[in-house]
């Protein structure tokens, strides 16, 4: 009898219809022999009503987070409830617990807490007793007792977290994609859904615009040697599973294809090349808030160099009214530009491949593309291009790779 | 500096706008100089909601009560948030507490649970740190840490129970009527509302149709010496006191009338007046669940008895079925009657007081209104009337005891 956490989204449990599936699928997987685990969001549109009804009670002031963690938490709780009680109605026992119960024990930063530590002892002695147990996503409590949330993603991390610390075998996440796919099939027709890929390729996808998940929970995953599979709350198809790599893993040289679009690129030219500079600038941009992704630099020439950086177009009129004041000390200007993208190649096979990075080149050079900012890690390279050619750029390299399903 | 515990109902928190009114109300009672703990409840129509969604999920099942419980809890947790983050947007401090972090420690009786014990040390702590402390009413935690709720009239008991702990100076319990009358306003248009009255007092009149609060908030506090206010949360006028009886208020002889419709009547005759009828009786109909009010039994004559009682009209056929099977060996036949109310007159003065009795009969024979049945407790006399009599009956009595208002 093997140990499986299932994780549905808001979405998922979007109605009692659609809590009644996710209660069908979950009784079907423990008649198939396992100890299951459901972990689950608030049902979609919750959580923006909620929000709602702090906004109309604050006013113009931001709504305290203490307070809004006490909010939200409400959310879940509904749906643990929902989907326990849809698993009895089908006959089979069901409790639930919420995040605090579970034994989430988090720090104590309120909207966006970490996971400390998790004692599973309630989840197993129900479990024993042979309940499906229902633990609420998103939410944990401090040492002392506050209620906290865990932000974005938050869900998924839980999932994670309690299949870490039950040792479960198998942590699934189910949502509204069927897997994760050699590039956005929107964009790339032939895309085909990978079977497989390591936690490392996953958060290379993650942070280049395939968003799946967020990149804590794959993180989280990672650390604890959770393996888990992302697939459809919809169907019985298999999905894509994620875990360590493997031999087999690295026969693959490129796993696939991500784009990020809503791009802007800010470049400083003629920067001093002494130290401090780029520290000066880029403490800036955090203290604002503002995140940045590749930042590129490149040699000096002649006692100057250039220092370019991308970041979401949204973020680019702040990013602007912060750099301006600093602008006449850094260099001898600075540009900024939208309307551009990133394509991200992404695989451990490149590792131990040579030329990846060539035949990328060249692939987009056969379409006539021009490569604006280039940026390599060990298992990715990213590109930054004119956004209206993107679509075309992930085509030709996806094809160049030999993605396409066959 | 006096601690003073403030509960507000689900109609007085019902949408943003009134929890921010009762946020102004709660923070004048701070600034006047008091530690102030706030129990609200869910905002109308939420419970009802939950309720109909937990329908959808269960179908023809009846919801499992631990799970209504974690479900319904999320009510009241909502508007601690909201009650919190709206103090806060007034410039105040203040920290919401579900019943489980306010240490409110219940029996696991699902749904209609019993507090066991309050450990307010949190409510404590946040008081003394200078928060308004907003706790969630109608539930708490078991021992090992299921959520529950109390059930009916659960947030008045959260009030109470929680102004016990932290020994408050005094329980104000906000509500859509302005305090306890000497009868129904709508029946008796120069009824007064009362400035006081004993706990006594209150428990007979809640128990005869004055449903401003329940019958068991009330015994709490008797129990456990918790002064407490009933009053408006629509004004600011002073509302009704409920405490231990003092010397003064038996000066008092009656302090209220009450009434209550929609009663039915059950008489069965020729009862062979041995010992056990009574209980044959009795228990078959508690049995099935059957809530009844006045019992009367007559002296015996010619060894056999009439017995009588009343219940809700809603309940007779029920009564009905379960006294058929039983009839043929208990008397001569039964009889059932609607159309009937019950009166009572209130008040601890009657002890020290004779001819009370004598005066409600004879303002009813003035009337030409005909006494169907009479019970009487130490504090209360109690008759049953023709119901579409009762309105003018209300009228005769509460004149003839001069409690109108000068």
């Amino acid at each position: 009898m093997s140990v499986i956490v299932q994780k549905y989204g808001g979405t998922s449990v979007g109605d009692p219809s659609r809590i009644l599936n996710v209660a069908r699928r979950v009784v079907a997987t423990q008649e198939a022999g396992h100890k299951v685990v459901v972990v689950v969001s608030a049902m979609s549109g919750v959580t923006d009503n909620l929000i709602k009804l702090a906004r109309e009670v604050c006013g113009d002031l931001p709504p305290p987070e203490r307070e809004m963690d006490m909010l939200l938490a409400t959310g879940e709780q509904t749906t643990i409830a929902l989907t326990a009680m849809a698993i009895q109605s089908l006959g089979h026992q069901a409790v639930s617990l919420t995040g605090a119960q579970a034994g989430i024990v988090t720090d104590g930063v309120h909207t966006k807490a970490k996971i400390r530590d998790i004692t599973p002892a309630r989840v197993h002695q129900f479990l024993d007793a042979g309940n499906i147990v229902v633990v609420a996503g998103f939410q944990g409590e401090t040492d002392d007792g506050q209620t906290t949330t865990l932000g974005r993603g938050g869900s998924d991390l839980t999932a994670i977290a309690i299949a870490a610390a039950i040792k479960a075998d198998l942590c699934q996440i189910f949502t509204d994609v069927e897997g994760v796919f050699t590039c956005d099939p929107r964009v790339v027709k032939t895309a085909r859904k990978m079977n497989e890929l390591s936690y490392d390729e996953m958060l290379e996808m993650a942070s280049s615009g395939s968003k799946v998940m967020q990149s804590r929970s794959v993180e989280f995953a990672k650390k604890f040697g959770v393996p888990f599979e992302v697939r459809s709350s919809f169907n019985n198809n298999p999905g894509t599973i994620v875990k360590e790599e493997t031999m087999s893993m690295e026969q693959v040289v490129i796993r696939g294809v991500s784009i990020e679009r809503n791009q802007a690129k800010v470049t400083i030219f003629q920067v001093a090349d002494t130290p401090g500079i780029a520290s000066r600038v880029f403490k800036a941009i955090a203290d604002a808030g503002i995140a940045v992704d590749m930042i590129v630099q490149n040699v000096s020439l002649q006692g100057t160099t250039d220092i370019s950086f991308t970041l979401n177009k949204d973020e680019l009129p702040k990013a602007q009214k912060v750099l301006e004041p600093l602008a006449e000390g850094l260099g001898k200007g600075i540009t900024a530009q939208d309307g551009i993208a990133k394509l991200s190649v992404v695989g451990i096979g490149m590792r131990s491949h040579s030329g990846v990075a060539a035949k990328v080149f060249e692939a987009l050079s056969q379409g006539n593309i021009n490569i604006q900012m280039i940026s390599t890690s060990e298992i990715k390279i990213a590109v930054v291009l004119e956004e209206t050619r993107v679509a075309e750029a992930a085509n030709l390299v996806h094809e160049a790779f030999g993605l396409s399903a066959v």
